[in-house]
């Protein structure tokens, strides 16, 4: 290929971002909104990102493909939308039974993560940065109580990406839908329960009024992690200065996406309690069959995909350590302290 | 006072900055290491800060009074050192039984918690920037174990700031020295225990050597944070494109410190244990008596400190609603994660 022309510093340069989320979501498309305005704050107003919402400029699944043809510079969206062309997308935002946000970031920045997606994503043009993450995820809303394994049997879910992989092994049908088509869909019966992410954001898309049992935790999705897709060749065309400002913006609006979710879940969750939703903790049965299952695929995928097997190790070996040690301070602290009438 | 003289933008400009930290320690001091290269290279190279460690310009606790008569622009600190000016600075860290690092996260970035902090700082010529966090940090060093409140009567423990006035009055004679000096004084016997951070950095300033007994959670350090402070004319005095590269590089610089205690302390625990520390877990008894005495404590305190009964009525309420939401998913699949072979 010819190498890119590099922008002289200080440039005007004018690039599309496309969401896979809608514009009502101020946490997930709000996410490229806080992105795009540090970028242009950071570079004086000559560097800036016009964002658009999910089938705005290409359907919110699409983006990916418009990022790798360059129809688009950019992207933000969930990785593991596009595990049907590649398991190994997941790593990037959450596999059943990974990492917490805070293991993530861990992963990301100070293990391997960040360095072994980057060389995955070179397969599609794409430079990836991590921004946001919704933290363990709510499992979704049935209509019908689960109470064991056999009311899994059947029940048509909507559920992100890479869960579904795992739910279906257990006999559910999971169905892959974007933000936007889930309510009508869970409300005319289509679909029999529906997963979106937490309270927040839950509320805002009226889920709990046409299905009103709320489980958690999501176990396929631990601490989802977004991702902006920058095109290489667009990357590269960048001066430094303007490639460590893509940086450092996506950086900063990763850790206000995660804030923005843990400061207003709470009153989320609380409204939701007032309108008759009924909290439901999995049975264990069903998170200890999941995991189960989720091992032996896990082994499987290392088996027939050497891209997957390269970062599992790695992942898995970390996910170990991260256990070991979260377990001491950090869960003494926060089980005490939810412990106590505050 | 009079208006500070604006530097034009991209003005070329030299800062230095006072850290309360030793250079061995690349969680702390690499903070502040972190931000001052990502400024460098969101400026082109235009805006240096040089990072000088404790004692170099001025004594780890003197950096406060540093960046308050501008002696030095900015210092990278823990803000509960200062606790004895005023009791209010720890909100800016931890506090016994406070928030976990998610937690303050979500207050100062998406709460009320920055502008709080803030508005107290203006007293002091500071404008801070959350710089770093330890997560949920280790309960210390003992020479001999605690089996329950009557082994705390008279124990010389160093311990950071603010959690000594709680640990005080359960009979222990807090000890405030910073890092350079723990290992000495535990040695020499002056104390008869030491905490500082988690199993990284203790293993660094090798505790473990003097002392076996390894106690969790620092009840006093949930999700202690570590802030830039600025002063406030210094800070006036730049463009508004320098002003947001110092708000984002500390930013980074933010997550980055996590990411880093995250990643590297799991390793660091395995190799304390296998040179014989013993990990304990606190006993409830005495984690039940330092709550209760905090809780009282802090009452008294809003009595008497209107600048702390104003931070703490906004902290409190927020700490009451981050436990209620924490305990649905994130616990459940931290708690399930953490009972699993991996």
């Amino acid at each position: 290929g010819t190498a890119p022309v590099v922008h002289a510093q200080g440039a005007t340069i004018r690039w599309r971002l496309a969401s896979s989320f809608p514009k009502s979501l101020e946490t997930l498309f709000g996410g490229s909104e806080i992105f795009a305005a540090k970028v242009k704050e950071l570079s004086s107003g000559k560097f800036t990102i016009s964002t658009h919402a999910a089938g705005e400029l290409v359907p919110a699944f699409g983006v990916l493909d418009a990022v790798q043809q360059e129809t688009v510079e950019c992207a933000h969206t969930a990785a593991y939308y596009f595990f049907g062309k590649d398991e190994t997308f997941a790593f990037d935002c959450a596999i059943p039974f990974g990492l917490n946000c805070r293991q993530q970031n861990a992963w990301m920045f100070d293990g391997n993560g960040l360095k072994l997606t980057r060389e995955f994503y070179a397969n599609y043009n794409v430079v990836n940065f991590p921004l946001g993450n919704s933290g363990a995820q709510m499992g979704g809303w049935l209509r019908k109580e689960v109470k064991g394994l056999e009311d899994l049997k059947g029940l048509k879910f909507r559920v992100g990406g890479f869960g579904g992989k795992i739910l279906e092994q257990l006999g559910v049908v999971p169905q892959n839908l974007p933000a936007g088509e889930i309510y009508q869909s869970l409300e005319k019966g289509t679909i029999d329960a529906a997963e979106w992410i937490g309270p927040y954001d839950d509320l805002k898309l009226g889920l709990y009024k046409v299905a009103k049992n709320y489980y958690y935790p999501a176990f396929w999705e631990g601490g989802a992690q977004l991702s902006l897709y920058v095109n290489s060749k667009a990357y590269q065309s960048l001066s430094n200065e303007y490639k460590a400002i893509l940086d450092t913006a996506a950086n900063y609006a990763h850790t206000q996406v995660m804030a923005r979710y843990d400061a207003r879940n709470p009153s989320a969750l609380r409204e939701l309690v007032a309108n008759g939703v009924r909290l439901h903790r999995l049975p264990k049965p069903v998170m200890d069959a999941a995991f189960k299952v989720s091992q032996e695929y896990y082994a499987e995928l290392s088996n027939k995909n050497p891209r997957w097997k390269k970062i599992y190790a790695d992942f898995s070996n970390f996910r170990r350590d991260q256990n070991l040690w979260f377990r001491f301070s950090e869960m003494s602290f926060d089980n005490f302290m939810q412990s106590q009438k505050l």
